[in-house]
């Protein structure tokens, strides 16, 4: 391998496939990054064998070849490089790159290329075409709600499915559950349902976003591939049936509750500040347009009052107040409907004039005082 | 005690007297936050008993009185308060405080007052009057060079010294050294030794720093005040004789080079990546207008070349690329001098066209290859 490249171009790529470069593995070689140069493009390559990240520049190739480098050293290294021409080579024999900048080098011993595991882009049998600034979105509105025990897979994931024209992204940890609905062009035909791993989709959406632009979606029977112009995501999906979260969510509310996402925030936050560690109870009484979120500690008291706009029966119900702000935070409305249907029912936050989304959060027993 | 302020008063005050607040300390009372009411002023104090600021606002005072809170609660409930009119109001027979903001409130419960640490201002016999800004940069200069190490007490600390009209900082760790010499006005008749915590300084690098301002520093034989027009900064002083540094610092050297300190900071950096934790040495050679600095290490070899302009004999030396780039960042400079005197004695670096700063680094012994 002996080639010209840009710290620029060198820094998106290894910046890019970084994520997937396995933190603590047994096998030293997933801490690496596979460079590979053929015609006039550069990949770049790093895999945990759950996701696996590739990245192509642009650069001028002056012999073909391979080299897997230590991914804490060859990132540093270009985080400071210099803005100059940066020469680089791979002595096959010594098994180390030299790379050259100005009057100065760096010598990296690298990993036997042969270890590093294959990436093959699989030829699924189903592609999707989706703006990436919509999936982006669509995945931050859910993915917080995966759970994160590995005992139980199947709530790790985000649950993708299309039928009838619509896709649909779901997520739970059966303490709360995201959920959207989007409309994407030419899926009529398409039927699918798949659960996709939380951190692939955390990951994915770190890399793409860009207005205008659409990611790929390829699926085989157990991977997940995205493509957009210059990065290839490959992901294994989770096996299992979802559950069936539709059912736990009310139909029929007896009281909805209007008010501005930011109020019940700074509220939520500051009577949470009085909780002892580790728990985060609030309580929230709904009556004649007035909602109280209310905290009594050994530390003290807090007490926040908001006018808000009611329909139905009054409300006392207590939550979970970092649940409640993250879930609120990621709403990004301005107005939201919360629906209730009794204390030890789901509490329902919808953003206001935006169909097509809801976020539900189950209520915390609290003994009456 | 009851009182109206505003959010930002308040905010001020507390950020800037929570830095004494004793972070683990067998007296619960330490971790609180004192507010006194009086006439048409608010004081807020902390301390850890080395260190006591006081921050007073103005405020509308009702009712005189004072009380003790807890730090985490007072200073985050504060911090997220809304940008309205805050009542607060003590109750001293509950021992609580009441802050009211709109139609909300937050009740926290409070300290014995009688039982925090009197914050008693000093009446020195020696006062100077320093611009803030000079003394801020200064400080910053010098203090980084302080050792951590509490068994030797009297490193921990910086030296200021007054005599024949001239001020002086210094601070080592044995292993590197910093002095910086300030042109005063007024101090021709002032003699001063004294040993200032390294911790001291820092936090007021933190207060202090406002252009046409001045620092008050009042001395008593054991403490250090340092009055702002808001801010009050006790602190004990370090006893014990500073030692003779100036001995260390060689007076004729073999060589001298000139380079751009960013250059430097950068081929420093980028050759230390390769070092195994926990080393960080770097190789420099000097000879022919080129400075070279490389390592040779299990994980590769870095070789970094640049132009400098050189006085006197050629120069073989290891420094610890760490202190040295710390060094380089703190001078402030585009270009310095480094001054050597052989393999095993200090390099002394000064930033070219200011007098009166100097930083000096030991060399690290490395057995010839």
């Amino acid at each position: 391998m002996n080639l010209i490249s840009s710290k620029d171009d060198l820094l998106f790529a290894v910046l890019t496939v970084q994520r997937a470069v396995a933190q603590k593995s047994p096998l030293p070689i997933l801490s690496g990054i596979k460079f590979k140069a053929e015609a006039d493009q550069l990949f770049v390559t790093a895999t945990d064998l759950e996701i696996g990240i590739q990245c192509s520049v642009k650069a001028e190739i002056i012999e073909d070849g391979s080299a897997v480098l230590p991914s804490k050293y060859i990132t540093e290294l270009i985080r400071r490089l210099p803005d100059v021409p940066i020469f680089i080579k791979s002595d096959p024999f010594k098994g180390n790159v030299t790379v050259k900048y100005s009057h100065s080098e760096t010598i990296i011993n690298g990993f036997p290329v042969d270890e590093f595991p294959n990436f093959i882009l699989p030829a699924g049998n189903i592609t999707l075409n989706i703006p990436e600034d919509i999936f982006k979105e669509a995945v931050k509105k859910v993915v917080f709600a995966v759970g994160t025990d590995e005992n139980r897979p199947i709530f790790t994931g985000v649950l993708l499915e299309i039928n009838d024209g619509q896709m649909q992204l779901a997520a739970t940890d059966t303490h709360r559950l995201a959920w959207q609905k989007l409309n994407i062009a030419n899926i009529d035909e398409t039927e699918i349902k798949i659960v996709i791993p939380g951190k692939t989709l955390n990951e994915l959406s770190k890399i793409i976003g860009r207005p205008e632009k659409f990611v790929k979606i390829t699926l085989t029977s157990n991977q997940v591939l995205f493509t957009t112009e210059d990065v290839s995501l490959i992901s294994r999906l989770i096996s299992g049936e979802y559950p069936h979260f539709r059912q736990v969510i009310p139909q029929e509310p007896l009281s909805r509750v209007r008010l501005k996402t930011k109020d019940l925030i700074a509220a939520a936050e500051r009577a949470d500040l009085l909780n002892p560690e580790g728990s985060s109870v609030i309580k929230m009484q709904v009556q004649d347009n007035v909602l109280v979120v209310s905290v009594n500690a050994v530390a003290g008291r807090a007490y926040e009052e908001m006018s808000v706009f009611q329909e139905g029966e009054p409300v006392q119900v207590a939550f979970n107040a970092r649940y409640l702000v993250e879930m609120l935070k990621v709403t990004g409305s301005e107005e939201i409907d919360i629906e209730f249907t009794g204390p030890l029912s789901p509490g329902v936050i919808k953003p206001v004039g935006e169909a097509g989304y809801l976020s539900l959060l189950l209520p915390v027993r609290i003994r009456e005082e």
